[in-house]
């Protein structure tokens, strides 16, 4: 694990608290021999980073970012070492005095494979990402963006407008609902004016939305219409039960196998396409045949219900599956 | 510590838990020789269950209840021994499964007073909570409402409405913030239809006043304003450390002492102007003059700055303080 870091102070700190095993002067000393190479900056500053360290990248090296938006990006980079990742982790919190090494245990791994991204080098990332303890997810990066703007860029916005609202003199006053609500409040806005500006319309889209809900919330409570407040409150407890019911869903695992031609973009299109369908990929592996003009893929995918899907979905695309189910 | 419950299963799920020394059959039986009544129930249930306790309690009990919102239940209740309560303590769990001995630690505990509450009583029930780890403050039952309806209702609002908004298929791949801003979505329905019901008006305002801030935000992101939108993270950021950090300021403890005359309203008088001033009231003590027409009330209160407005607060009240500072 090499680190290169513009300040030193960074890199340093880095090395103390055993992030690194040794730190890099430069991008080419940092990717000499490298299998692997994550570009860690505000989304802004990504693609120029990227071109970079494409420039002085292996040409077996896998090079992906964990930026919180994906179609700037993927459109500015058409390598086929480049895979666009991006973890759902991390908390109100930034910088390497927040590393932690269970960071991704269980945590979602967006990856977002263009037509140009190399199978071998997807599925070498995949795997790195299981060893972490996340589960990988492929998504179409336009996908990626319109998902990410309602479940992680709007809880911000509505962070953000809830902590300029408050009267209270403390958090303490105002208690545990609005403490969760503002947690990520103001969260490092170097970071996320980025975040906001590169996905703008899909925020504002979704800020639009939010605000019809919220009239008609509003209009509810002047007409102390008691039935649909209560069916209102009903319908987010149903809501809220079916997204931690899906957590905890714990389904045994199933294999797959199918055989594909040897061609950039086939698993980026299988992976999307199982991955729109809700399909959890938990872990996948390449065999090429000796004649390196086709291999096999096999997918590990959980629960019967989602391999039957999975298994569905792969032959209407032209790839007939073996093993179970 | 007696309880009563109308549900029989309740109140042996409490006595198991120690959460009480012994169960009652009535609520006569459970105030029978009671110093203080708490009752707990969802608001629109609590103008019949207090004036049940208050026929039923001693004529020294303090009564008081621990419902959202105040002004329905201290409009409905003019008896002397009754102060309306409110602490700010809880997660979205409810019942007695989730009872915990140091729920109140820390916590505010909102008091509203009425013109007619007992001082005596009024400071038993203050120094029972403060015995049980809360911060009593107290505040006007309107002025508790307008409050609460920004930093607990529209918290839980937003809540219900971002979680039905949700495309994502768990709270996992939806990430921290979401599950931050989710996790009071739908929160015990039968409770709060009632408290949205209760306090219709006030949180119908807060979320007329957050679409508005909500359709800025949305017209900054359509102009690709970056510099409207950095100032507007960086005002959050700041939001969140003033809150943060007037829950971190630990201040020296100041004593102040007034002779007031003894009569309804006076402890209710003072409380409510300290507590609209901001001073943090730690605790109170009163000592009745010997003709019992008159009494000394003991205020400590945190900060010399606090200390100093209490002073200058109570002299305009005509009551000059003893003692320090």
């Amino acid at each position: 694990m090499v680190g290169y870091d513009r300040d030193g102070a960074t890199l340093e700190a880095a090395l103390a608290r055993g992030a690194l095993d040794s730190a890099a002067d430069t991008v080419s000393d940092a990717l000499a021999g490298a299998d692997a190479c994550f570009v860690c900056a505000p989304v802004g500053a990504l693609p120029a980073l990227v071109v970079d360290a494409l420039a002085a990248a292996p040409s077996a090296c896998v090079v992906t970012d964990v930026g919180s938006t994906k179609r700037t990006i993927v459109e500015a980079i058409s390598d086929e070492r480049f895979v666009g990742g991006h973890p759902i982790a991390g908390s109100e919190l930034a910088g390497i005095g927040a590393a932690r090494a269970d960071l991704f245990d269980g945590a979602a791994w967006y990856l977002t494979p263009g037509e140009k991204s190399s199978g071998v080098l997807y599925e070498r990332l995949h795997q790195l990402l299981v060893a972490l303890g996340a589960h990988p997810v492929a998504i179409d990066a336009a996908a990626h963006d319109r998902l990410l703007a309602t479940v992680s860029h709007l809880p911000h916005v509505l962070a953000n407008v809830l902590v300029a609202m408050s009267p209270a003199d403390s958090v303490v006053r105002a208690g545990p609902s609005f403490r969760d609500l503002t947690r990520v409040a103001g969260a490092n806005p170097a970071i996320w004016t980025d975040i906001y500006l590169s996905n703008a319309s899909a925020i504002a889209d979704a800020i639009e939305d939010t605000i019809e809900r919220l009239a008609e919330v509003a209009s509810m409570l002047r007409a102390s219409n008691a039935d649909a407040v209560a069916r209102w409150s009903d319908d987010a407890l149903r809501e809220r039960k079916r997204l931690l019911d899906a957590d905890l869903a714990v389904a045994p695992t199933h294999e797959l196998r199918v055989v594909v031609p040897n061609r950039p973009g086939v698993l980026a299109e299988l992976t999307l396409s199982l991955g729109r369908a809700g399909v959890n990929i938990v872990d996948l592996a390449l065999a090429p045949a000796p004649d390196n003009r086709s291999g096999a893929i096999t997918f590990w995918v959980a629960g019967a219900h989602a391999a039957a899907r999975a298994s569905e979905l792969l032959e209407q695309l032209g790839f007939p599956t073996m093993g179970e189910p």
